[in-house]
């Protein structure tokens, strides 16, 4: 017997007839002897219709307000579900944020689970009882509903799963699991059996929208194992685990790639020391996260160029941030360029292996594509090139890694 | 300064730009110096929709499960209610059934009012705040949502104004007050300025659907003066209060009706003591509501006729009760009539003037209207004739207890 957290999103919630057919999943489950609890999203689309009606209600914005109208999508999905359960027989419970309590920090829109008090779900879950619980909300310090921000219940439901023990926390998505690449680009992607927390979060954070960050980073934080697959087939997905339960690490797992990248570089930005706190100083103020850096090399000790990229959104506040301050930085123009895409190669297997960035470098030098920046960590490669080159280039080092499939 | 409990129902917060006049609403009673607390319903069709949820999730029917789902309505409500103040300079904060908390008993879907903590909402009232309640729910002792039943909002508005000693209840309706008939049949038919609570509830239970039956009777308990008023129009409405209140009492406050009668006579039952047990025992048990009853005199001591009054929706059930226990009741045979009507005329004034039951006999016989069954009470009289003779009977009655309009 195997204590499992199933979570399911939106699109798998996204009416009546398939909420029964969760219903049916979760008994699946339980059939085989094991001990389940539930967490659910809002069925798709209603978050944004609430969300809709927040934004008509006027220009100020309390977010005590906005976190209780929108969480009022889960109270009605795990409400029907448990009642799906209870008519195939099995004894459900809902379970919403404050009656757990599932406690968070009081930042609302954007809350950070601090502790669950599960005594009660263990003593129900004990007598076969399944909860369902309302992802994405909990209660905050001043006793009003909170929400994770978009995409919380697979934090919710990485958090459910540590509290409870679980063996496993499975996210059902509308993907069957994590691929080497984009399937819809690279047609000889190969799904993972497993993945490392670690590949996974550089994965997530560079483009792959698999699951969430911070869940993914909770995950790690707890070592709670997590499955991702489909809820629409059934069949394994893939597993996200510690770096020990991988026995044969591949030396790269995954090439991930983001297009919402913008370069901005400052030419003849005058080589003095704090010239990179006049510039990144004011970024961070104006909250501009900048991503990759460069620097050039100062050509005779007086000036040099400063590249770095930034998301496609904050592009034109970035700009006029660095405009508005160019007295106290010093250049001679700003160039920018939303063109680009970012490309990675992730892997665990870098650590111990020399060669993987070069590798890089070969093979896209041998299909003529022009690297602008570079950044490295100690799992992944990253380069900025043209965005037209996108397609060629994840083709070619999903090759040269050797990841195609047979 | 007073201090008022404002109710607004479904179509007066059917959309976001009712809402919005809501607001202005609440504004206008601030700004003439009223200290204001409001509750709501569900958006109009909100409640409905999720009770269709509800219905299509199978056979079974968990009604704690029901309550969480369906009280989502008014949690949107107040949520947007209290931006859209806030967006007119207002402080506000909405306020939950459990948040308060609202206490009921344990009957989920058909929960009643045990008591209400006011003490937060006492304070914050004190700064300005206006709290914006949710009727209709409340938390029960095992710390679930519970509902009050279809229309439990009126209910919840005049609990909560006696907790709060509010000096009024304005119930907002689609309608502009209490009137002494139905204005789509009578049209001499007067808005009242004032009713008492007993004729009040008379008239709710005899088919008038201003004010749920259960928020008079909770006002009378408590002694909580309620107006009732339009919301679409700015002009006062009737003041439901207490008998002293009222200096000039009429004789005859109002002519009700209700169509959803049924009649049924056992025909020669026989006259002994213990048959009356036999009837009404087995109808109360199959659930039958037994209104109106008469029992003709004994014709030779032998046998007598015996006619009472159910609703539409359970002749069929009552009939079939009643042949299924035949032998015990020992009859010739049953007769049932759905073409009735009953007529109420109500006023608390009967209470000192001797005649009003008279007067109406009389009147009914000038227009040639036979009366099939006669009940009485305190503040009441209420005869059974034929349907078809509905609108001359309410105007005649009007006209002849002096109550049309000038």
């Amino acid at each position: 017997m195997a204590r499992i957290v199933q979570k399911f999103g939106g699109t798998s919630v996204g009416d009546v007839e398939r909420i029964k057919i969760v219903a049916l999943k979760v008994k699946a489950e339980i059939d085989r002897g094991n001990e389940i609890a539930v967490v659910l999203s809002a069925m798709s689309g209603e978050t944004n219709r609430l969300v809709g009606l927040v934004n008509e209600m006027g220009s100020l914005y309390d977010a005590r307000e906005y976190d209780s109208v929108v969480a009022t999508g889960e109270q009605v999905t795990i409400g029907l579900l448990a009642l799906a359960l209870q008519d195939l027989g099995v004894s459900a419970r809902s379970w919403l944020g404050w009656q757990l309590p599932f406690h968070t920090d009081d930042v609302h829109a954007k809350a950070r689970i601090q502790k669950i008090d599960v005594d009660e779900l263990n003593k129900r879950m004990k007598t076969g009882e399944v909860p369902v619980v309302a992802g994405f909300q909990g209660i905050g310090p001043d006793n009003r509903i909170t929400t994770l921000g978009r995409g919380g219940s697979d934090t919710s439901a990485v958090a459910l799963a540590a509290a409870l023990g679980a063996d496993r926390c499975d996210i059902y998505t509308d993907v069957d699991g994590v691929y080497t690449s984009d399937p819809r680009i690279v047609t000889k992607a190969r799904k993972l059996d497993r993945i490392t927390y670690e590949e996974m979060l550089e994965m997530a954070s560079l483009g792959a929208k698999v699951l969430q960050t911070r869940a993914v980073e909770m995950a790690m934080k707890y070592g709670q194992r997590i499955q991702v697959l489909s809820s629409f087939e059934d069949k394994p997905g893939t597993l996200v685990v510690d770096e020990e339960e991988i026995v044969e690490k591949e030396l790269v797992s995954g090439i991930a790639y983001s297009r919402d990248e913008a370069k901005i570089t400052l030419v003849r930005v005058s080589d003095k020391p704090g010239v990179a706190a006049a510039i990144f100083g004011p970024l961070s103020d104006a909250s501009v996260n900048v991503d990759m850096i460069v620097q050039n090399e100062s050509v005779g000790g007086k000036a040099t160029d400063l590249t770095f990229t930034v998301t496609q959104a904050d592009l034109e506040r970035a700009v006029k941030t660095l405009e508005k301050h160019s007295d106290d930085i010093g250049y001679e123009k700003i160039h920018s360029d939303d063109n680009v895409v970012k490309i990675s190669v992730v892997g665990v297997g870098m650590r111990s292996h020399a060669g993987v960035a070069q590798r890089m470098f070969v093979t896209l030098a041998e299909k003529g594509i022009n690297i602008q920046v570079i950044s490295t960590s100690e799992i992944k490669v990253s380069v900025l090139i043209d965005e037209e080159y996108t397609e060629l280039a994840l083709r070619a080092l999903h090759t040269a890694y050797g990841l195609d499939a047979a």
